[in-house]
């Protein structure tokens, strides 16, 4: 063992959440950061938080809890970041650094830019981890470990900013890419908006039937269980992303009709080979990504 | 441990995979079943099922492999169900008993119960149950346990044939269920045909797009690959069930293209309450069935 680098003296979580929390918990194994703040709504989360040495102290107040931070880590509902940040603000010191953690970015950094005052800094980011549980006893440290975290500078991001936001994230176990805000959201519609969209209106879709037709649910195998896990996620949070990446999401899911079309016009025509060429070229894809 | 009585004592199974090779292990293991013949396509598979003790003997010839058997299970793709018993069905003892294990039942009994002679017994059945491999290698003795499986009598089932495909099902360890034809057909393309067709249409409307906007999958996380795992399932398999369960299908599509027309209505509308009443009810569903 070398001796770390403490690259953070001083760090505050607003949010000390799964996504909150396990950075936390990660950047201390890790050796890299100093004093762990952490800030929130709940008081009985806070507490759980700091008997499980996720923080060291906690500040109710946003101010308090932002005072002399090096880097202040968001990760609060997306709609939540840009009030949260304008009741914080005051509190910085000049030369801090805030970055997010929020799964959608071009209406984060839209909302959150016009705020900042000259020495401010803020790193767009978006790590891709999560799991389904919340709250700060969900957190763990190797949350993070081998996941992609995806930091979208803008014209206005300092480069030295960006260096430590990044360094941060690869202590973790990050692997770090960074890309346009555009592109982000556009990934994000597809690989995980998309997808939950989906989910969330198959499950409704059975669900309606489902009462009407006798419990047809009772029946269903792990491979529903399975398929619609991604339906259990939180309402609120999916709420906000939904509204938050409206443009890009609504692409992908004209993309996902095109397709749905596709294959049940193939379905009433009876086409045989379109079938097959259609779930063969689906499978292919699936598997090329196991 | 009592003695337990051989409920079959002369069993054939034709197609010795994942599906005819467990429930043959399933009755060996449980004492009631006698000899077992196996008989399908493949040498080379039925080598291995004879190996692994799955079968005690094989015939290549349908006729042959049915000589004098008590029950003849019926475990190849939906569409070959008739074409196969055709094939063997001179070979039968009268009083023989055929069940079947595929995953749409109207178009299989419309295409075999016109083809029995009297005194030959069809009992389609259909178990809910499998994993992603197939082949005798893939069989596993515990494979229908504490699983459901259907039972969709006619008016030309006999009773006693019904009942001896019962037995054999809750020998191995089922929650045998009984249901119409046309209600077990409704079911299945509610919580396992829409399922696999909205997968598929996903993971082609994202690899589509993944084409185009330089590999948009590299940047997935474990959400997108579990979600669209069943989209990596056999596509003979799901062709012939798309084109056999066309008519519960299609109305289950129409069902889903429904809320995901109503959910888009309300992201283009930026309708807060609506999206999140939609997913609120959406996770309740999920969650009732965890």
């Amino acid at each position: 063992m070398t001796a770390k680098t403490v690259l953070i003296p001083r760090l505050t979580i607003i949010g000390v959440g799964l996504i909150g929390g396990s950075l936390a918990l990660a950047l201390k194994e890790a050796g890299v950061v100093g004093e762990v703040i952490g800030c929130g709504r709940g008081k009985p989360n806070l507490e759980k938080a700091l008997e499980l040495g996720i923080i060291d102290s906690y500040k109710r107040d946003p101010q308090e809890a932002v005072s002399g931070a090096d880097v202040v880590f968001l990760a609060t509902p997306v709609k939540t970041l840009a009030t949260v940040t304008q009741r914080f603000l005051p509190g910085l010191k000049p030369g801090a650094i805030i970055t997010d953690g929020g799964s959608v970015k071009g209406a984060v950094v839209r909302a959150i830019e016009p705020l900042l005052p000259d020495g401010i800094h803020f790193v767009p980011g978006h790590p891709i981890a999560g799991t389904e549980n919340s709250g700060a006893e969900a957190a763990f440290s190797t949350l993070y470990h081998g996941k992609r975290c995806i930091l979208t500078p803008t014209e206005n991001t300092a480069s030295n900013a960006l260096a430590l936001v990044r360094q941060m994230w690869s202590a973790v176990g990050s692997d770090v890419v960074q890309m346009s805000l555009e592109k982000h959201d556009k990934v994000l519609a597809a690989i995980s908006h998309l997808p939950h969209m989906v989910a969330y209106a198959l499950v409704n879709a059975v669900g309606s039937y489902d009462h009407y037709e006798e419990n047809i649910l009772e029946y269903s195998a792990g491979g529903f269980r399975d398929f619609t896990r991604i339906a259990s996620s939180d309402p609120t949070m999916w709420r906000d992303i939904a509204e938050t990446n409206r443009d890009a999401l609504l692409e992908m899911m004209e993309q996902f009709d095109v397709f749905f079309a596709e294959l049940k016009a193939d379905i009433v025509a009876g086409n045989s080979d379109k079938l097959f060429d259609f779930f063969q070229r689906s499978k292919q894809l699936r598997d090329a990504i196991l």
